[in-house]
């Protein structure tokens, strides 16, 4: 199913806070409105992290590291199934120096509070 | 919403099959009855691959160059969503010399001519 130009919507302003709140700014706490509260990110290289408050801890150390200084999410797909909305994406990773290391990920989507968050987060590079 | 006992039990029967022939027997013609035929694959340090001729040649370079000798796929949480099922799994990779490596992965689930099949299939390791 299709999903609305309104889910859409609400669905790119979670992600732009993502790029501009978490990447940029280092706010952990923009989260909150990122992730439901028993979402669950599988990233590469550890195991299932479930729950936000586990989920902010994890990006708390992952931002703290990382060397990216900008991000740019993009929907390749998106369908309505049920209640959710499932998405496959892209995401450009701008770092120090000028290069752009490519993700690709899968979210389930769920509402919560009328704001679209990530459900589920699953992510792997490219390269 | 939960996915009925029949669904799991044809579920259970293609991740079966990718143990068995996939894997163990290195028969990549299984794969016609594991994945939809547009099926998408998120596979770590590649690129987004579509559509199954694809995915078995992928499956194919990837399977010869495998010190995988069994795996075991096990269903972590799965729910009905629309005529889809949403699946997060994991997979113990059995490697010579007794080794074990787990992967996680999520999959959504379409019904292919009366048989449940992976539809999108992304995973990452857990080391």
């Amino acid at each position: 199913m299709i999903v609305s130009e309104n889910v859409l919507a609400s669905m790119r302003r979670t992600n732009e806070l993502f790029e501009s709140e978490v990447v940029k700014n280092r706010n952990i706490s923009a989260l909150e409105n990122i992730y439901t509260s028993d979402a669950r990110i599988l990233p590469p290289g550890a195991a299932m992290i479930e729950g936000r408050d586990n989920i902010k801890n994890f990006w708390r150390q992952t931002i703290a590291g990382l060397a990216t200084q900008s991000a740019t999410l993009d929907t390749v797909h998106a369908e309505s199934l049920g209640d959710r909305v499932f998405e496959i994406g892209r995401a450009d990773l701008h770092v120090a120096g000028g290069q752009t290391v490519t993700v690709k990920y899968v979210v389930l989507w769920k509402e919560e509070n009328g704001q679209w968050k990530w459900h589920v987060d699953i992510w792997n590079p490219n390269q």
